[in-house]
C-alpha cells in the first residue's frame, strides 16, 4: 500500500532541530523538551551555533555536520535566516521540514516581506515538503502503535491520551494544546497537525491523510481560510458519511477578519456561504471551542442516534425544565410519551414523579432503577432516540461527607459498618454503568449524563472511567446532542 | 426601621423540624444535617413519632410538647398529613413555616388533590406565612454577620462562601445547590430562597426583601411563572438601576411548559412577551445555567463598563480570532485601534505581534508588560470599555513540570537556583494582578482573564484569589461580557 506523504513526515526516525537551547526559554526549547518528554525513540540532532550539546544531545553547528540526512527537520528561528536554512537542508538532501517560525505573510506595514515566496521557491527546487510557517508542529500519538505511553510530540506541553480524534488547524493553540486540561476531556488524540500559514502543506493534504488513516475516526478542523476549496469540499463529502468532521471556521465579522489576517495572513470569506457549503458536505460547524471538544468526546464513541427525539431523565424539576426548553430551541424533539409507556414508568416511580417527558423521579434513591431500568424502558419503547440524564450525583460521598461534623458523626446511624457489608459486591459504577453501556450500544441510543458536582469528584471519575459521557452542567450536552443528531441524520441519508 | 417579614423567617432563634431521622435517609435528614453542619446557633426541636432523639437533639412526638413556640417550623413529610401539621402549628402559635414536602398542585391524574387550598386556608386562619410547598428551604449566609464561617442552611449539602449574591427560585436545585462545585465559582452567596410552588410567599416577596437588604447587591431568579406580574415588573424596574437582576425564565417550548407544569404546577407564558418585558425592566435574561453563574461572578464585582468596545489581548492568534468573531456576533464592538495607539503598542511588542485589536503579542515572556502595561495603555487610550485577556498561563509551572523527565532534569539549565533568587520578591500574582485591579477600578473597565489550564491549577488559583475574574475557555467570557455591557448601558440610562 502506498502511504500518504504525511505519514512519512509524522513518523520520522531522525530529527534535526534548529533553535532549542538548554535554558528552557522560547518555544523551541519547549518543543524539544516535549519531544523528549513524549518518549520519542528516534535520533535527535540539535543544530546550534554556540552550544556543544542541547539537553544532552551532541549539537551541530550546521546541518552539514550531522552524520546522516535526517528524516525531518524542525526550524524555530527568526524568519530572516529561514531561507538560508532551507537551502542548507536542501543541499543535505532533507525532504521534510516543519517551519515553526512566525514573521511571514502575516506581517504588515514596515515588516511586510517576501520570505514566504523565497522559502516556497527553495523548497520546490529541492523537492522539500514543509508544514508552516507560523505553526506549532505536530503530535503523533500512534508512532509506536504497540505502546500507548510514548508518542512523538513536536508541539507544546500537554501530554494527551491516545485515541481516534485527529486535528488539522490554522491555529497552533487549537491543534497543539486544545486539551490544556487533558485529564478532564474524555477523548483521545490520534494525530494533530498545526498547518500554520500553509506555505506548502495545507488542510486539504491533512484531510486526504486522515481519510485513509486507520487510527483516525473523528476529524477536527480549525480553519481561517479554505485555499483549495473545490478539493476541500469534494474530500469532505467523501469523508463525512464515514468519519465526522467538526469544524471551527472563524470569519464573517470585521474584527475576526482583521484578526485572521494578522494571524495567518488569510482572507476569511463570507461566513454564510461557508455555512451553506459546510452543511451540504455534512461538516459539523461550531463557533465554540467548548462545543468543539464536547463534539469530539461524543462523536469518538461512535454512537449515532436514529432520530432527534430526546428522552430526559431527571431527579430535579428545574434542570429538567431547562433541558426541555433548551432542547426544543436547539432543534431536538422532546415528545410527550405514550400513555402505555407513561403507565410503565409510573409503576417504576414515586407518587411525586412525573412521567410525561421529562421523566422526573423527584427524589429516588433506588439507583439501579434510575441508572438502568428507566433508561432501558425508554430505549425499548422505540419512542426516543437519545437520552440526557440529570442528577447522577455521588450521593454516598455527599452522605459520608457529613460525618466530618462532630455531632453528626456522633449521632448518625449510617456509615459505621459500611466497609464490611460492601466488600463482596462489585463496585457501584460497574453495577450501574456497564449495563447502561450495553443498552446504549444495542439500541444506538446515547446517554449523556450530568453530575453537577466537580468533574474530578470521586463518583464523576468512576463513571467516566467506566465510559459514561459526563457533563458538569446541562447547557452543553443539549447543544452537543442537537448537533450529533443532525450529523447522524446526514450520515444515514448519505451512506 | 421596619424589617421585611422575610428577614424574620430567615433569622430564627429556634426551629422545629418535622421529618428528619438518624439514618441519613431522605431529604429531611440531609436538611437537618446541613443545619448542623452550617453552624446554626439557635435551638433545634426535631418532631418525630418514634425516635427519642434526632442527631442528639431531644425529639418531640408533636409540636405541642415543644417547650416554646419555635420561630420557624420546617416540614418534610408526606403531603396528606401536612394539613394536620399546619393545624397543630397554628394552635401552638407558630407564624412561619417552610413546607418542603412535594405532592401538591404539581400532581395530575389520579393523584390530583386540593391539599394546596387546604393548607392555604389553614395558614390564613392562623396568620401563618409559609414558603413552599415543594421547595428546598433557604440559605442565609448573613445570620451571623460577625462570623462568616457559620450560617443557617436549611437546604441541601453545599457549603457556600459568603457574598452579595441572593437568589429566589422556583427550582430547589437552582437555589440550593446552584454551586454544586463551590470551590470553582468565584461569587459568594448572601441569601437563597427556594419558593417552590408559591403557596403563599412568592418571588415578588423575595424581590421586595432583596431590594432593601444591605447584603444583597446582585439578584438571581429562576422562574417558571410570574404570578403577580404587575407588582413584579414594577419592583424589577425600581431595583435594576441599582442592583442587577439575572433571570432564567423557562417557558416557550411545548416540552418546557409540560415540564414546568409537572414541576411547580405553573403555566408558563409566551417567552417572547417575557423577553420584551424583561428587557424593558433592565432584567438580564439567560437560558443557560453556566451563564447565570458567570454573570453572578462578574456582576458581583460591581465594575460596569461605559460602552461596548472590547479590547482583546492575546498571545495566540486562534483564540484571538475566535474571541473577536464571537464578540461581534454577540453584540460587542471590537474596534480597530487608532494609529497613535497602535504605534504605542508596537513599541511594547515584538515584530511578530499584531496591534490592531486583537492585540496579539504572539510569544511574550515579559509578564509585567502583558498583564499590566498593555492593559494600562489600552485603558488610558479611551478607545475601549472592557478587556478580555487570553493566555494567562502558569508558564513557570509548565516549565518546572518538564523537570520530572530524567533527561531534562539532568541537562536543563533552569529551575536549579530559582528558590533562592526569588525569596525576597513579592509573589508574582501580587506583582501582576494587584496593579491591574487598581486600573480596573479606576477606569471602570473590567478585565476577564482566560487561562485554559485547569481552573484549580496553581496559577489559576493564585490569580483568582487575588480577585482576577478567570475563565477556562473563551466562549463564556465573551457572551457574559456582552450581557454585562448591555446591562451597564441600561443602568447608565436609567439611574
Amino acid at each position: 500500500m502506498n502511504r500518504h506523504f504525511l505519514h512519512e513526515i509524522l513518523n520520522p526516525e531522525s530529527i534535526a532541530f534548529y533553535g532549542a537551547n538548554n535554558r528552557g526559554q522560547g518555544i523551541a526549547s519547549i518543543q524539544i523538551m516535549n519531544m523528549i518528554a513524549s518518549g520519542y525513540q528516534g535520533k535527535i540532532y540539535p543544530i546550534h551555533l554556540k552550544e556543544s550539546s542541547v539537553m544532552g544531545y551532541k549539537a551541530y553547528k550546521s546541518i552539514d555536520e550531522v552524520p546522516e540526512t535526517p528524516d525531518l527537520v524542525i526550524v524555530v528561528l527568526p524568519p530572516n535566516i529561514v531561507p538560508g536554512i532551507f537551502k542548507e537542508c536542501g543541499e543535505k538532501g532533507v525532504k521534510s521540514i516543519i517551519l515553526c517560525s512566525g514573521g511571514f505573510r502575516e506581517l504588515v506595514g514596515e515588516y511586510k516581506n517576501t520570505l514566504t515566496e523565497e522559502v516556497i521557491e527553495i523548497a520546490k527546487k529541492y523537492g522539500i515538503r514543509f508544514i508552516g510557517p507560523n505553526c506549532l508542529g505536530f503530535y503523533n500519538n500512534w508512532i509506536y502503535p504497540e505502546n500507548d505511553r510514548i508518542a512523538l510530540n513536536t508541539s507544546v506541553w500537554e501530554k494527551l491520551k491516545r485515541g481516534n480524534f485527529s486535528i488539522a488547524s490554522h491555529s497552533g493553540t487549537l491543534s497543539s494544546h486544545i486539551w490544556f486540561d487533558p485529564d478532564n476531556i474524555d477523548v483521545g488524540l490520534s494525530k494533530s497537525i498545526s498547518v500554520g500559514n500553509e506555505g506548502d502543506i495545507d488542510v486539504v493534504d491533512c484531510l486526504e491523510y486522515f481519510k485513509e488513516d486507520k487510527t483516525t475516526e473523528v476529524i477536527g478542523l480549525y480553519i481561517e481560510e479554505v485555499k483549495r476549496g473545490k478539493k476541500f469540499f469534494k474530500l469532505a463529502k467523501e469523508i463525512t458519511p464515514k468519519k465526522p468532521i467538526i469544524t471551527i471556521y472563524v470569519g464573517g465579522s470585521g474584527a475576526a477578519n482583521r484578526a485572521v489576517q494578522s494571524h495567518t495572513g488569510s482572507i476569511a470569506g463570507n461566513s454564510r456561504i461557508y455555512d451553506a457549503v459546510f452543511k451540504k458536505c455534512g461538516i459539523i460547524k461550531t463557533e465554540l471551542v467548548e462545543e468543539f471538544l464536547d463534539l469530539a468526546v461524543v462523536l469518538s464513541r461512535g454512537i449515532f442516534p436514529m432520530g432527534k427525539r430526546l428522552g430526559i431523565i431527571t431527579n430535579s424539576g428545574g434542570p429538567g425544565a431547562m433541558i426541555a426548553n433548551h432542547a426544543e430551541k436547539s432543534g431536538l424533539i422532546v415528545p410527550e410519551l405514550s400513555e402505555s409507556l407513561q403507565n410503565k414508568l409510573r409503576d417504576m416511580t414515586s407518587m411525586t414523579a412525573s412521567v410525561k417527558n421529562p421523566v422526573d423521579t423527584t427524589f429516588d434513591m433506588d439507583l439501579y432503577n434510575y441508572y438502568v431500568s428507566i433508561p432501558k424502558t425508554l430505549m425499548e419503547s422505540g419512542e426516543i432516540d437519545a437520552i440526557i440524564m440529570y442528577g447522577v450525583f455521588g450521593f454516598q460521598e455527599v452522605l459520608f461527607n457529613y460525618l466530618k461534623n462532630e455531632r453528626i458523626a456522633k449521632y448518625a446511624e449510617f456509615g459505621k459498618e459500611n466497609d464490611k457489608s460492601n466488600k463482596k459486591k462489585p463496585p457501584l459504577e460497574e453495577i450501574l454503568i456497564s449495563p447502561a453501556n450495553k443498552l446504549i450500544k444495542k439500541h444506538s441510543i446515547p446517554i449523556l449524563y450530568i453530575n453537577p458536582q466537580n468533574y474530578s469528584s470521586s463518583w464523576s471519575k468512576k463513571i467516566r472511567n467506566k465510559g459514561a459521557i459526563l457533563f458538569q452542567l446541562w447547557d452543553r450536552p443539549v447543544r452537543c446532542l442537537a448537533k450529533l443528531c443532525e450529523y447522524a441524520e446526514y450520515r444515514r441519508n448519505n451512506s
